[in-house]
Formats: structure tokens, C-alpha cells, sequence
């Protein structure tokens, strides 16, 4: 098994965090100065361990092991949320470096190690751009249609990055896996006390919109049976998702109603409408299918009493299950560390969610601090970063071995 | 029983209706230049119809009967709400003006009648400023402290008046009663079928506003069973209020979540806080405490989970129960036209919600075509404009003879 070095991990990942460095925290939001000058100074940290690197003209980053006719693929991202923590992400691409480096150091084999870090993962401009134009799976003018909520155009963005080579093209016959290494952004790891987090899968996420629409009424006048009240509408349809969705979801589904906003909204007037959104997730589609069944059949349901009630589907993200070979050789090297892991599904989105469609995928996740991310205080014990990569880099021997 | 001029009452009502008049509907707030345009028209037509009329230093409008040394004051307001109907307000104060003029007609007698229009009934500076004044209920700096809400002082407003008489003042030796005839503004007469209502008090208000403190966490990676989700909190607690409300209130309870809102608001965050805002109206202080007390206890038992509840009360207004003998009068008097009267409460507030608190009064309805008030389409039927002004003057002569 190859010995990683956590004091040069550690020195890698520091230094990385100083492109946009807030301290603490970082601010590398994809396609700023930030970004890219970290993203030079990544090929030139790919290209001293050796590996061919270069940037294509998205900004996507990737290092080729030039000795190796095949390779698994490590990586994540280095671009960040605004005012984000130093770990999401960056974490994952230093990983790469670190654990290609051992690799070399240890004599490399038939199968290398390539390490890439993908372009806008965060969607500044469009979620999993880089990963996306990796896998193929970029629509026609999804890039020219794309820009920031400031307004800004990625085509603009991309601007000076023009001269840069043809984005990077996943390789069917090179690459056989992908392997992300993660923050787990989640309390789990943290409350049970384990260190080592594998992913099952990354959840499916399926989000509605659904508004109510009765009659606004002076609420002094207007007499209890004459009302057409959105806004009880919809808390009897939400308190029917608390008390119902625990028997009909699995025992990780996650589901929320994030916001609820009713009409005029005063306290003397009886909502005239009133507008949730509510969310599901889960790893079987057949549990988010009876979910949805159920819910749209309440919502006909409560749609009475001179209250209408639509619902529509925002957003619909199929799940994306783990390579069953990856989750076994993640979780054999974990137990082999002293640390058994929590085998967990994924519920945020990560780069392995778009290259887990068309190539197996894994992803290890070490534990945030307070279940924090997103945030500068986003943090993760430096022993438990070096233990993550050392477990990442036994599992990529032992799937080394299978495929030889 | 005196005879009103039902052409003579229309005809009055419509010339004042284009004071500010936006065809349909008018736009006449408090102290405005068509405020006191229509005011100083009111002045000169009760001065025509045989009154000592002038306007004080806040724009109340008082006509005094010069024959008589004990009075019953009929009127309301003419100031109205921004692109509000020509009847709220205007049709109590001009039914005064008529039943003034048919009683002095009809010969008069040791009562007489007064006739009032009080300044900002609907609050655009101060809520019911001129019947607090009239009644001598108004705090000392109230009026100094009091602005509109584009922060405009009334001090400035009423600086164009400040050549007039001091505020009127009610005369307890001469004023024996208050009748205001209004407008329904709700639906129960027009879903009756039934002419005049005849209002049995008008009901206190509390409001509250009730806020629950979680913590906003990723609702992707958070496990249900880790969250403090603050929306989920207010939700229960609401759908409690929906199913326990009916059997903790009267017949005539009303009660309203008029403003909910979670935050963030976003569909993938869980709600760290949450706020709404519940009212309650009835005429029975009791019953408004046993609401009070039983949605104060189930708050504290909603506060556990690592969500913390606090319920605020932001309005307490007493209930106004009006004069026996004068629901009696106005009821004897809608049976004698053939009309036999609803009996209600009046869930929105009236100047005689303040003039009630220190002389008996009473109040009559006249449908709301549709409900419809606070709008440019607010309206009555004719026929109904006239009848309650005839069962207003017959309910007056029957409290006159009563005096006499």
C-alpha cells in the first residue's frame, strides 16, 4: 500500500487555500482571477509529481499519468461558494495530488493514477459545468445560455480563457473510475464518533412548488364558514407531509418545506394565497415515486372549500449509485485503518453524482465540524484529512489489484 | 316617524363622493386637500339644513341642533382608506345630514339631533383621531408622536387648520347616545338575503406574533431526525390552532394566521426561524381568554426538539358592547319596515368602538354588495342605502320618545 504524506497534503492544501483566502475561509468563486491563478498553480504542482497537466478552455484542470495506458481518476473541485470554507472541494483535488505522488513514489503498476479538478462544480455560473463537458453530458447552448445571478454571462467569463486547449474529454478506454473524496457537509460522521464516511449513492432530489390560491377577506368580518383560506390549505397540507412522510420514506430519506409565504400577508386579512416549497430525497427512486404519488393525491385532495391548490415539479435529479466495487474496496481499507465506516448516501450534489452516470464512481467523507460547510468556519480535523486520504489511497491499491 | 328623502339622501351622498372621487371609488385620506374640501362642503350642508355647524383644529365636523339642549349624535367618517369606496364612512355621515334635516322637517322636539363626521377613522395618521379626541381618550403626545407610513407627521398635516376652533368635545350633558350607520363591509347580509343588520357589539382584538428559533442546516445532508427545523414547528402548531379553535371558540369567533414565513426560505435549507401571525376577534372577553390561555400553553409545549417558541401579544383592543335599549330600537325598527334584522357582531373597528366606551351607542348595517369594501368597488344597492336611512330615523324616534 502506498504511504501518503500528511505533512505535504497538509502544506498543499494550505497553500491552495490562500488563492482567495479569507482567514479563515476562502473566496474562489469559478472563473475569477482566484480561481484561475489557483487552478495554474495546480497544473504546475501535477506537472512537479510528474503527471502531463494542463487547463482546457473551461478551466477544468487535469494531470495524466504519462506512464499508464489506464488510470482511476481522483479528484473534486477547487472552485468555492462565496465567503466558503477551504475544504469543500479542494480537499478531494489535493487528495489527487498527493495520492499520485505516492503512487510514483512507490513504483507506480499498469494502471495510473490522473487527477482532476472540475470547473464550477459550485454553479456560479452552471452546477458541474466541468464535469458535465467531461462526461458529454452538456446540452447544446446550455454554456451560452448560462450566467451568474449578478448577471454576468459564463461566456464572458470564459473569455480569457480562449487560447486554452478543447475541453477534456473522459476517455472510455483510459479511465476505469472515478474516486472523490469529500467533506461530508453533515453531522452524521461527527455524532456517531467514526471518521471514515462511504457513500452508497448520491440521492435523488425532487423539488415542488405549490401554491394555493382562495380569496382574500377582511379577517374581522368575514365569518369562519365563508372563508376560502390559502393559508389553512396549505398548513393542513404540511402537517399532513410531517405526519405521513416518515411512514412512507425509507430511513434515510430527507424531505423539507423550506419556505411558505402566505398572501398579503397581514395579520387582519385571511390569505387570499399562499405559496411552500417542499423537497424530497432518497437514493430509491420507487421511495420518491410513492412519495410524490402521495403527496399530489393530497394536494387534489385538499383542493376544496373555494381553494385551489396546484403543485408543480421544479426540479427533478435522478439518483446516482456508487460503484458496488468502489464502495467495497472503500470500506475493506477503511476497516483495515482501525476506523469501520458509516456507509451514508450523499444528499448534497457532487461532481461523482455527473461522472457516476457514465463511469463507476466512489466517494469518501471525512467529517466537518459542527456538520459545517458552505461557511468560512467550514473545518475538519487535520487528522482526520490525512487518515481520509490514506484510506482513499488503500482503496485505490486495492481496486488496482482487481482490475491487474 | 320622521320621513327621509331617499332622492334628497343619494343625491347628497354622490355630490360628496366626488370629493376625491376616482369614478368609480374615491380617494380621500384624512386631512388631504379633498379631505377637507368635502369637509367644509359637509359645514355649509348642515349649516343649509338649520344647524350650528363648524370643523375643529383636527377636521372633526360637528353640526349641533340649536333648538335643543339634549341631543342623539348620528354620524361616522369621511376620510377613507387610498382608492377606497364612497360608502365607508360617508353613507353614516350623510344618513346624520338627512335624518337631521327630516326630523327638523317633521317638527322637532326636546331631543335633538347632532351630526358628526370624525377625522381619520382609518388610521392613515392616528386611528380614530377624532372620535378618541371627541371622547377625550387620546394619550398626551400622541399626536405628536403620530406619522403616516411614507413619514409624513400629522402635526404637519394638521398644520392648515390650525386657525379653527379647538377640538369638539362630547357634551355628556347634552349627547345621550351615538348611532353610526355603516356600511357591512362582510358577507353575512348579502349570503342572508336579509337587509339590515343590527350590531350587537363591536369585538375585541388580540394579535400575536409567535416565533420559532431552530437552526437552518443543509436539507440534503441533515438526517431527519438531527434537525431543529423551526418551520416544521410553526406548522404543527398552526394545524393545532385550525383543529382546536372551532370548539374553544363561540358561534361568532373569528380567527385568522394571516402572515406566515420561514427563513431562509429556501427549498434546500431547513427553516432555522419561522414567524406568523394569528389575530383573534369575538365580543366575550372570556372566550378571548380561554383562546389566549390554551394557545400560550400549547406554545410552550411546542418548544422542545431544540426549537424554541415565543408567542408575543402585538394588539389587545376591548370589545365594545353596545347600548341595550338601542339594539333594541334598531331591531324593533327594522321588524316595523318588514325587516327583520341580523343580529351581529362588528369584527372591524368603528368610531363607535371609542364613542361606545363612553356613551351607550349603537350601530346599523346595510349589505356589502359582494362583501367588498377597502376598494374602489365597494357598493350597496340603492334601495338598501335608503332603507337603512328610514330604519336609522325611526329607530331614532323610538329612542327619543323613550327620553322624552
Amino acid at each position: 500500500m502506498p504511504a501518503i504524506r500528511g505533512d505535504r497534503l497538509l502544506d498543499d492544501l494550505r497553500t491552495l487555500a490562500r488563492f482567495g483566502g479569507l482567514a479563515p475561509g476562502v473566496d474562489r468563486i469559478a472563473l475569477s482571477a482566484d480561481d484561475l491563478a489557483a487552478r495554474r498553480w495546480l497544473v504546475d504542482r501535477l506537472a512537479a509529481a510528474g503527471l502531463d497537466a494542463g487547463m482546457d478552455r473551461l478551466g477544468n484542470v487535469l494531470g495524466r499519468d504519462p506512464r499508464a495506458a489506464r488510470a482511476i481518476l481522483v479528484g473534486s473541485h477547487s472552485d468555492t461558494v462565496p465567503r466558503g470554507g477551504w475544504l469543500d472541494g479542494a480537499m478531494g483535488v489535493i487528495y489527487g495530488l498527493e495520492i499520485a505522488r505516492a503512487f510514483r513514489e512507490a513504483g507506480g503498476g499498469p494502471v495510473g493514477i490522473d487527477v482532476v479538478s472540475f470547473q464550477d462544480e459550485e454553479g456560479t455560473y452552471l452546477p458541474f459545468l466541468g464535469s458535465r463537458a467531461f462526461c458529454g453530458t452538456l446540452k447544446d447552448g446550455e454554456i451560452d445560455a448560462a450566467r451568474a445571478e449578478d448577471g454576468r454571462t459564463l461566456a464572458d467569463a470564459l473569455a480569457p480563457l480562449a487560447g486554452e486547449p478543447a475541453p477534456f474529454r473522459l476517455d472510455p478506454t483510459r479511465h476505469v473510475a472515478f474516486l472523490e473524496a469529500h467533506i461530508e457537509q453533515g453531522p452524521r460522521l461527527e455524532a456517531s464518533g467514526q471518521k471514515i464516511g462511504v457513500v452508497t449513492g448520491i440521492t435523488g432530489i425532487r423539488r415542488f412548488r405549490i401554491t394555493a390560491t382562495g380569496a382574500a377577506n377582511h379577517a374581522g368580518t368575514t365569518p369562519m364558514g365563508m372563508r376560502r383560506d390559502a393559508g389553512a390549505a396549505l398548513v393542513r397540507l404540511a402537517a399532513w407531509i410531517g405526519e405521513t412522510f416518515p411512514a412512507l420514506g425509507g430511513p434515510e430519506t430527507v424531505w423539507n418545506i423550506g419556505a411558505m409565504t402566505f398572501r398579503p400577508g397581514a395579520a387582519n386579512v385571511v390569505p387570499g394565497e399562499a405559496e411552500m416549497a417542499v423537497e424530497m430525497r432518497d437514493l430509491d427512486v420507487a421511495i420518491l415515486d410513492r412519495m410524490e404519488a402521495a403527496l399530489a393525491e393530497r394536494v387534489a385532495g385538499e383542493s376544496r372549500d373555494g381553494v385551489a391548490i396546484a403543485m408543480v415539479r421544479t426540479t427533478l435529479v435522478a439518483p446516482t449509485v456508487m460503484g458496488r466495487e468502489i464502495v467495497a474496496a472503500l470500506s475493506a481499507a477503511a476497516v483495515a485503518a482501525g476506523h469501520p465506516p458509516v456507509l451514508l448516501p450523499s444528499g448534497a450534489g457532487h461532481d461523482a453524482m455527473e461522472v457516476g452516470r457514465v463511469l463507476p464512481a466512489g466517494m469518501l467523507f471525512v467529517p466537518s465540524i459542527g456538520g459545517i460547510s458552505h461557511h468560512v468556519a467550514e473545518n475538519t480535523a487535520d487528522a482526520d484529512i490525512v487518515l481520509g486520504c490514506q484510506v482513499l489511497a488503500d482503496a485505490i491499491s486495492r481496486l488496482m489489484q482487481n482490475l491487474a
